[in-house]
């Protein structure tokens, strides 16, 4: 049992306090910092009605390495659970190491003035945490996070050679908005118009952005179209998995999205360089984010489902082999337990068990670490009794035959 | 021989300012006037260039009534051509009674505040003008306009009874951006996203926006998908022609165009109402008219043609009759003419021969008057030589036989 400190109040900060809430075997106190108190006030209001714990709460400018400092040698946590913006991972980890405690966060960070995001910058970090005797684990969320131990499952209990992997990510969720973003429409709009990239024979391959679209019947969800993007957990998986042939990533994204996006992108109005109007400037995509729905006000709204797993073709005693892991989660299931939709849900879910790995020593090694570095199992278990119980299952689905 | 002052120097000031100047034997001098003189100033050197002529400029608010009476006493021109916004039509004509001299349009008086556009507010001034001995001359562009004396020539020369009027607007031009307005965008998008209205046995018949739609293959331009909209032209006509059992009103609009629009209403980019954008308000189309190309600099890179004209099914002898009257106009001939493109002339020219008309007396009468109260003959005569030339021919086209 042990003291946490979650750093960040957005809807995967409110579903991380009320899954660890849920578990006082694992986490004996646990405290929320954000920038703004008020939401981790409400938070902490939410989780008691709930669950009737406690939770204490912080304000904190993640920014800021003394402020972040001082906070956490108030506070002496074990560990800190880091689901503030990607922008902040560094100055988090920078805090640790003064003060001595471990780290998780679930997304790689990404300097605020480039559309990069890679794990080179937190990677750098790991003969500082090892000499430290302290441990970070990166990417603790659904994908990069659970998508990466399905990986390494398979590689442990299926196969003898992994040759095709390819990840799948459908939100077949509806708002009933012509047009909403599930998070910082910034942040996901940026994505969604980068170029794609996929890992093939040791290299990667760059892509237009929606270049390569296929077909495909989600469980429990319906045919989706879905398209290849790079996505962060293959960064560390096409270093981690032996002898991968390919890996991709595909998202699903109906016609009606992309058709704003197309004419956001047409008119400039998803621009991050200013524009004058009248006698100052403004930042397109900033307008835009302020005429958007708030992403946290989707949650009540939001039904349908998300189906998120993992196809592997490959060999096992010499005989070809294609399997499947995923898992589908229902928007409004989430909302009802944690007030928060599946994106932030899936999301939260694996951020708690990756600190409940830690916490408990299943996983606990000084240094820097991805997820696919660890044993699975323990992870795998945990997903079935906390929230995210998932099917593994032969198939006969060849993603290369999909329709287009 | 007359002096004129024309106020207003946007596109279609340009051309006016140009056909003027080309016929000097009916404008004698040619003043400018607008709320910039610098634009006026600018029109005056490319006239000079092309034809020769002079033209004096000055600046004026049409907001403001005793400016536009001290520039008019000033200037003495036996006429203002008014092509500014539809908003100053009324203190445009306020300062001309007041001064004592003729007035021409091209768009009714709209208020600023309300998207209603109807003649009732200028009709009004009738009694006023006929008693002060002045012509006012209401709507001399092209739809309105040119469309009313086709309808009006049509009238007087082929049909008994004229009982379907159909008008088409076509502008099949292309200016290469993916999105952009012909004419001030606040005011183009509140046209098309308005309901449609037509005329039938007596009243009108509302539709949603959009809601009737027919395929036509316009000549010189193509296959296009026109829409029944709402135009002002219908207004005066429903009155003034005598017999008709139904009028309608359709402009083509491409898809690219509509999926463009439709994204805008889905998001609210093209509401009137602010939304709070950090500390200020903000008026979302007036963010989008930045976003967007300038109209004045579609001239140059605008290719195609426009395609308008009046297609009247009735009786003449006892006998059914289709009749078609249209014109079709160069976006880069109306460009090498006078440095605007096709919408502002065809809009331009129909404004300097209803000067023409008033001037040399053919259509000379104390009141307020609309296009197809006079005798078109005249008129058609000058469009031919101006820049306008029409067809008029029996036709077997059927409106409402066309596919959906």
């Amino acid at each position: 049992m042990k003291r946490v400190l979650i750093i960040g109040a957005g809807g995967v900060g409110r579903v991380v306090a009320h899954k660890c809430a849920q578990n006082e075997d694992v986490f004996s106190d646990i405290w929320l910092a954000s920038r703004t108190k008020s939401k981790c006030d409400q938070i902490a209001l939410e989780v008691r009605e709930k669950t009737g714990r406690k939770i204490e709460t912080a304000a904190v400018d993640a920014d800021n390495v003394p402020e972040l400092v001082e906070l956490i040698k108030q506070v002496k946590p074990f560990m800190i659970i880091n689901v503030a913006l990607p922008y902040q991972d560094l100055t988090i980890m920078d805090a640790c190491l003064e003060t001595g405690v471990h780290y998780l966060d679930t997304a790689n960070y990404e300097p605020l003035d480039e559309a990069k995001f890679e794990y080179s910058w937190q990677w750098a970090y790991r003969e500082r945490f090892e000499k430290a005797g302290l441990m970070a684990l990166l990417g603790s969320g659904f994908d990069p996070g659970v998508t990466n131990v399905f990986s390494a499952y398979m590689q442990k209990h299926h196969f003898d050679s992994m040759d095709y992997v390819d990840i799948l990510d459908c939100n077949g969720g509806d708002h009933g908005y012509a047009f909403a973003t599930n998070f910082n429409p910034e942040i996901n709009i940026r994505e969604v118009t980068s170029n794609g990239r996929y890992f093939e024979n040791g290299e990667w391959v760059e892509t237009a952005p929606m270049q390569f679209k296929k077909q495909f019947d989600f469980e429990q969800v319906g045919p989706k179209n879905m398209y290849l993007l790079y996505h962060e957990e293959m960064e560390s998986l096409s270093v981690n998995l032996k002898g991968v042939k390919r890996m991709r990533f595909w998202m699903t994204f109906g016609d009606a999205y992309l058709k704003h996006l197309e004419v956001f992108r047409n008119i400039g109005l998803d621009s991050i360089e200013p524009i004058m109007f009248g006698d100052r400037e403004i930042v397109p995509i900033q307008f835009l984010k302020a005429l958007l729905p708030d992403p946290a006000s989707l949650g009540p709204r939001t039904v349908g489902k998300t189906n998120i797993g993992v196809i592997v073709k490959g060999f096992k005693d010499g005989k070809p082999l294609s399997r499947y892991i995923y898992n589908i989660c229902d928007h409004q299931e989430c909302y009802k337990e944690t007030n928060a939709q599946g994106v932030s849900y899936t999301t939260g879910v694996p951020a708690m068990i990756g600190a409940m790995m830690m916490i408990q020593g299943h996983w606990m090694k000084a240094g820097v670490y991805n997820m696919e570095e660890f044993d699975p199992d323990p992870f795998m278990a945990a997903l079935n009794t906390h929230g995210l119980p998932w099917t593994d299952i032969e198939t006969d689905i060849d993603v290369d035959a999909l329709p287009e």
